[in-house]
């Protein structure tokens, strides 16, 4: 019995048939950046039939890029996707126009925090905190082997939790919440607005008019002191993130993905957890992995939230 | 059908004779400074024959300062109690004294918690973390409905989370937890060290050779320019560790309570609150209400332990 998973980005739309557990056919389109929802839609829709022309799975898994209202397949707010500012009954669509067939919608994060629990660097830890560094800072909780929503579907969101609470050194940066420090958007920003003569250098590697995670590992290999600077401080942000986490709820494992942290590779994950580790109160430590799913781990973990009997 | 709460703390113990839901019956002695856990346990027996001479009560509840090894009423580290810095079995021991009825043990601030949750101000919400703030802090955390105890005991030490994640004004302050700017221990800690020429009145103060939670809000009713820069302080650091929770887990409700937070009264309450509120994130917002059960909290909330149809 197979199951359809769907990764609904605000670039690219992946879908993968699931057999046990087992990626057997993969299907992507852009996503589209105009027609609102309904263009979007038709789009889930479309690779939905590519990876399954028979329409021979049995549910449909959807990961979309914001909170999910908890049971209802209603995606509120998307900022990543056109004309996404309403109320828009995406299971629902998606349901009708696949033959009628159980569709079940989560955050993006929280369905990759799934797949690496079930699948991936997590296997066999109830208690895992998954962590995705990349635009922005996201997370996904899996407490006692299920993944926490919370009453509002707002659960896990680690980039807007606050590492530093006055005397900020530079007001430009934020309100102190962790994604300004480690989130590549918030990174860019600073750099955009700083008068230090490295960020000159820095901004030659823009790219399609963004600084992408490429350009970080870049500037870090030239030791850029700028650069070299804001990504020390985005490891301990993030560190200090993810150790009040970690002693808050006694969590036993940290998987951390994402574009950036992946770009930045095995250096950013072994200084996030050498602070990770002297944060720890008692016996809360934690050690933190690499995620294992790369770029495949959203549309399979929403595939697992159809195929529960699969751990 | 009537059960016993106990809450063993490091100055008294109090047991509670409790029929659904109501305290029927109420006792206590002072916890033991020396002799050990026997001395210690001799109290515990003690007390719980007070409230329920006939041995009528069908189950035990403790509340316990320090970690518990989950389902297994072993205690194995408490500071506050007399050289107790090895396994005790609580349960094991209490039991087979009061005639093999079932002992449950948790950590003193998820008891309290919980009975704030059924029979307190939080009543009624399901997603939901209690705070207390005394000589340290700690929170207990109602997900879902159910209390969130973590695989190694040790969830809800919202005092070693962290509020600053580097340049601390003062290095002397830690680093950077909670409890270094909330914990009534850490503020006298920083009274004693300081050269503010301000110290020497909070000092003044001082009863039994400690800062008492009175003594705070009699420097503030002074005005004293030192200590309300440092419950300025407290009340940041508190709030931002809350709002970090609340983003976090999608908490719905705050509960704040402890003898320090207590004595401060509505002013700190209000204070705490209104920093939560500007450091939601989307509809993450949280009100914080006045713990309700006081003093007799802890041990309601032993007693709920082996009480759950009481809800």
């Amino acid at each position: 019995m197979t199951t359809i998973g769907i990764d609904l980005g605000g670039t690219k739309t992946l879908a993968v048939l699931v057999d046990q557990g087992e990626v057997v056919a993969k299907a992507k389109r852009p996503t589209p950046r105009a027609g609102g929802p309904d263009a979007v839609l038709n789009t889930v829709v479309r690779v939905a039939e590519m990876v399954d022309p028979g329409g021979d799975a049995h549910a449909i898994g959807i990961g979309a890029p914001g909170p999910v209202v908890p049971g209802s397949g209603i995606l509120p707010a998307a900022p990543n996707l056109p004309d996404w500012d309403h109320d828009v009954a995406v299971g629902e669509f998606v349901s009708e126009r696949l033959g009628a067939r159980p569709v079940v919608v989560d955050n993006d994060v929280n369905v990759a925090t799934l797949a690496e629990h079930r699948l991936g660097a997590g296997r066999g830890f109830d208690n895992m905190l998954g962590v995705f560094a990349g635009t922005g800072v996201g997370a996904g909780l899996i407490l006692d082997g299920a993944l926490r929503q919370g009453p509002r579907g707002l659960a896990g969101e680690i980039g807007h939790t606050f590492v530093a609470f006055r005397d900020l050194a530079d007001a430009s940066v934020g309100r102190g919440e962790t994604e300004d420090y480690a989130g590549r958007n918030s990174l860019e920003r600073r750099v955009r607005a700083s008068n230090d003569p490295d960020a000159a250098a820095i901004l030659d590697l823009v790219k399609d008019g963004r600084l992408k995670s490429k350009a970080w590992s870049d500037a870090r290999a030239a030791a850029n002191p700028l650069a070299l600077c804001l990504l020390d401080d985005a490891a301990a942000a993030l560190a200090t993130a993810i150790a009040s986490a970690v002693v808050l709820l006694d969590i036993e494992l940290v998987v951390l993905g994402g574009g950036f942290a992946e770009r930045l590779g095995e250096e950013f994950r072994a200084r996030v957890e050498g602070e990770v580790m002297t944060r720890a109160f008692a016996d809360t430590t934690a050690p933190v992995r690499a995620a294992r799913l790369g770029d495949v781990g959203g549309a399979l973990g929403a595939a697992l939230l159809v195929e529960p009997a699969s751990r």
